[in-house]
Formats: structure tokens, C-alpha cells, sequence
């Protein structure tokens, strides 16, 4: 059985790599490499799967809320991933590489019992990415 | 392919496991352990697997309708969980539990031609649980 | 200008008029006079009106918050309408009625600069009450 | 990892299958076979599988609207499936045939880098079929 | 203080004026002019404006459900406008004229403590049309 | 009665008055005066009021998202509203003042037949500022 439980942050970008021209990141990457950023409301969702245990629940919703919170939203919440967040120094910061990263925030201090199986990250209503975790 | 068909029902429940201490029980649960209980508006999806017959269809949807409605919403919409629902006399009635009771409730009576293949069930629009069917 | 601004509560309730016999509680109510009651997810938007300042907002958020979650939320987040709220003792706890008792939760300790309104209470995704504030 | 994009087309159509009676068509379809058909806002999620190019991206999102849209948009949207649609001349336009349709539809002329994974296609806020496609 | 509630009806429709030309026609509508029609699933808000009773309601949502049903869906739902619904034989089936057609189908019979104070109709989730009903 | 149809378009910002010490717009901002900005998926809803004309519609479609898109999307769409929107430089990019913004904005081109009557922009799911615009 799967708990997916559902968290929001805010956060601006540049889609914008050096390695290229100024005219190929514009071809590339459109009016996302519009030079002073722009933002969105990211949708973050992330599924656990375990088995129930005698509280009834396969995950405590507390410790899953602290782990997300600790380890991911207060490093991207209102923040600008390009200038705020060190990875993004040399990455561009689409939404499949933020995905990735979060996967490796979560993953590195994972200490729950369940275990972490899915993540999903919408950039608008229209983009959704989805990871699926490795055993 | 599969068809997924989204039901509603409102139901009130409280969280509290008999054999722990009122303490226990209130740092277990929260304020979904307060005394008089709480409630929801749960959204259910079923889904189905088959290949679509002559007509068209993987599934007959008043068929489904029909099955979705007689084992699963009369006996939980406008309920309390601990109260009316006999299998919540001895078992916490966290969204865990209650989609495992939807589960045997739904495969009891199963008779219809495509397989029963996903639950999930969101008890607030932040909490979503699923469940594969095995084969 | 206005500002409307959304909270969420799970609460229970049962819907039932002392007065009536049995019989036309049931008819009257339906399902919702069922014996131990069921609960509900409610949508919460609170709508204040004013001009912005120097800060170029017409409210402050935390403040907003703070009153809502003080007046509002903490007496009616995961509670029991019938049992837990003084008022509804001898109430029935329609939306209606408890639309009419946050206004004037809001109301007796209102101190935001911005007038309060508008309230909007939505009880399941088909129902939704409003209620435009005097001024 | 996948990327899933939303995008959205209204059509009617009249479910009625030719070697069937009038009588059985109406048992079978109810209120869908009404003689002169009904709409729907469908919404198609295409998702792509691969692994994020040097770009950051795992499918270049112009290329993929362009394909969904010469493809699949442009003979669907505003149109009267049973009378529009070639292949729905003697095939009904169930969802599950409409959904195996634009699958036909995208792999004749895919040739994006990343996998066509799978295809969602809800016909109301009720009714979801999903595909997933064969490696 | 108002109760809106919510309905949701599928139907379809051709958007053609029969003084203009096939060219001003498809100027005129774009492709919603497509010669065999296309279809929505519409959202039909009905907001009533009174004084709770003794019941704790200001209306009783089953006339309510009973009065949109019978006047309203009825004649509404999985219909083609234009070959279904007589008044829309010569009053091209827009949804300003669809708003219009559904105050007077409510009107007419209203027959309940509440009045009607409002619609709202969705055509699409881009597109809301909202009538105040006078006094 | 009146249209209203909704866009999208996604900015950044950062909420900072520079009269103001960096401690205060700390205190008065709290996050959303993060140094490099963050930023938000706006939804704008514009609302027109009139009369259906001959052609059934109180409004054109085409006409009026030509105007949304030419005064306000193209303007503010994947910009950074500090260093992308002249009107920002001198004033703090609240959506209150970027309500005001766009008001101005489109009355200055105004020229459909149908009146402006009210814009309502939401910054985030939990937040909405709404303008009646003045006959």
C-alpha cells in the first residue's frame, strides 16, 4: 500500500546553459531563458509504501511532514533555484534535474520506516514529472 | 487498459487504539484522536483492467456503478466510522485500514467481467492511499 | 480591493432538531440525521476589503491568518460540531448556521485594518454557502 | 522518469452500435445513444519516458505539443466524432476506443527520443482510461 | 446569505447563424462552427439567496436538486442543443443564450422559499458566464 | 450577465520597499523578501459584462484574449516583475499592485464593445484579490 501526500512551494528560474550561445538557449529553452528568471508554484508529491502497522498507518504523517519540510522545502521554498541553491550553480535547473535533486535530498537522510517510492513535481497544471525510487 | 471511476462519500471517524493509554493515544494521533471524532470527505477511485468486448467497453459503468454502491457507499457515506461500521469495533479506522475493508468488501462480491485492479482512496486533498490488486 | 483567502477544516456533525420527533428528523435531514453522525472537509475563504498601504497590502497575511486560525479554526479543526462547540447544543449545525457563527467569532474580535466582507463556506465540492458582511 | 503534459479537446459523439437493435443500443448505452449525441471536455495526458539530455530535458517540450497537436488535436478537437473521425465510421466512439485510437495516432509518427509510456484520456471528472504502451 | 450549488450536464452543439453566409459563419464561430457540431461538459451553478428556517436551512437541497433536475437537466443533459432543444431551432445555442434559456426554464415553475438569486455556467475551464437574476 | 475567461502566466518576484532597512522588509515580508525572488503561477480571471449581440455572445473570444495577451500576458509572462515591468522598479510587486497594474493596462487600450467590469488574480490556491471596476 502507498501513502502519497502533497506539498507546495514557490520558486523562481533561468533555464539557461553556459556551455551554449545566447541564440541556442533562446532556440532551446524559449521564453524560460528570459534573462532575469521567472517563477512557479511547484506541486510536490511524495509517495511512501509500506505495510500498516498496529497504529493503523503505514507511515507516522509527522515524521514524513519533518523529513519533506527539513530536507527539502525550506532549501526550495520562496527561493530562487538558479542563485539559492548550490547544485543549480552549474545544472540547469528544469524541472526533470529539481526532480532528481529532491530525490537525492530525500534519499540521503531517509530514516523512516517506509519506504520512499515515488516522487511527482508538477511545474504548472500542464507538467508533471514522476520519478519512480529504486528498491 | 483500465477505466478508473471516481466516487465520493462524508464520513466522520476518530482515531484511538484500545490497548495504549490516553497519552499514548493522543501523541499517536493528534487531533484526530479528540474524543467526539472528526470527518471527511473521502473521494474513491476503482479501477479496472480488461480489453474493451463488442461494445465498446471494458466495463459496463452502471454495472460498476451498482457494485461500487452496494458493497462499499451504502455501508460508509453519512457514517461513523467507529460506530456503524462492525469491522471498526476492534480496528482503528485510519485511511490504511479502511482501504484494506474496502478491498474484501468489493472483492467478496466481485462478479463482474473485468479485473479489479487499484483502489485509491484521498481522505483530505492532501492524503491519497493506494492499493494494487493482486492478480 | 479584496483579498480572499482560503483555509480547510475536517469536522464532524449530525444534523437533527430536537423538537421533531424521529420520524420527521429523518425526513427532514435525510442520511445527515443518521444516529452517530459523519463529517466533512470544509472550505473556509475569508474575504477582507480595503486599499493597500505603503507596504502595498491591503491586509497583512499573518495577522489575517493568525485571527482565522485563533477565532475560527482551533475550535472547529477536528472537532465534533454537535459535542465540542458550546454553540450548537442547542443548534443544529447546518452549514448555514455554522457559516452565521464564524461571522460572528470573526466579528467579535475583528482588529484588522481591512473590513471583513465576505465569508464563503463550501461543505462538500456541490454545496457552498456565502454571506456578504454589512458594513 | 517521465513527463506527463495535459492538454484538452471537446468533441461530441453518440455511442450506438450498428448491429444491434434500437432497443438493445438503448439498454446498452443508455442516455449516450440518444440520436443526436452529446459532448464532453476530454482531457488527453500523453506521457514520455527517457533520461534528461544535456539540456536538462527528457523531451523538448515544443516538439511534443507539435506532434500531440498534428496528430491528435487537430482531427479531434471541435469535432463530431462519428461523422469527423474515419475510423469511428464503423467502430464506436467509446472512450476505450477513442483512447486505443490516438495511440494508433501518435505511434504511426512518433519519433521524438522519448518513449511514448502511456495515455490517460478522462471523459468526465468521473471517468478516467488509461494505457500504457509496450516497449 | 446564498447557497450555490453545483451541477454538471454533458451536451452538444454547433455555434451557426442562418442569416450569414457558410464564410461569416465560420469567421463569425471559428471552429466551434464545424458543420457536425462538438460538445462540453458543462457546470451549472445555481445560487439561492434567503433566510435559514427553523431547520437550520435556507433551502431544502432535495426541491432544489428536484426543481434544476426536472426543469433543467432533464431537457439538458446528453441532448444536442440544436436538434434537441426547441428554442434553440432559432436562437443559435451559445452559452450566453444557453444562461438566458436556463433562467427562464427555472423561472417558470420556481416554486420554492428561496429566491433564485444566480447562475453560473462553465462551457469550458476557461469560460464562465454569470447572471444576476432581478428582484 | 458576464464572461469570464481565465489565463495563466507564470512570473517571479521579490517583495522588498526600499525606504524600508533590510530588517524591516524581513519582519514585514517574511520570506517573499528572500533576496533573489521567488516566484508564483498566476491565474488571471477577466470579467466583461454586456449585452449577447445578434451573434449570441456579449463578447468576441478571438478580440478579447488578443487584448489580455497583448496589454498583460505578453508583458508579464515569464518575466521577473522587479527587473522585467517598468512600473516595478518604484514600487513593491504585490499582487494588490499588480491587480492595479493590470487594470491600467487594459482600460488604457480598452476598445471592445463589452465593459470591463471586474479582474481577480490569484497569486496561489490559498490566495485571490479581486477589482470591481468602476462604470
Amino acid at each position: 500500500m502507498t501513502l502519497t501526500r502533497r506539498y507546495r512551494f514557490a520558486a523562481s528560474h533561468r533555464l539557461h546553459a553556459d556551455p551554449l550561445s545566447e541564440e541556442e538557449n533562446r532556440i532551446l529553452y524559449g521564453k524560460c531563458n528570459n534573462p532575469y528568471g521567472h517563477g512557479h508554484d511547484y506541486v510536490l508529491e511524495v509517495t511512501v509504501e509500506g505495510v500498516p502497522d498496529s497504529s493503523g498507518q503505514i507511515a507516522d504523517r509527522a515524521s514524513l511532514d519533518e523529513m519533506v519540510r527539513g530536507q527539502v522545502l525550506s532549501r526550495l521554498d520562496h527561493m530562487n533555484l538558479n542563485q539559492d541553491v548550490r547544485e543549480f550553480r552549474t545544472l540547469v535547473p528544469t524541472t526533470e534535474n529539481l526532480a532528481s535533486l529532491i530525490e537525492k535530498m530525500l534519499l540521503e537522510h531517509w530514516n523512516l520506516p517506509a519506504r520512499l517510492a515515488r516522487l511527482r513535481i508538477s511545474e504548472t497544471e500542464r507538467n508533471a514529472f514522476e520519478l519512480e525510487i529504486a528498491r
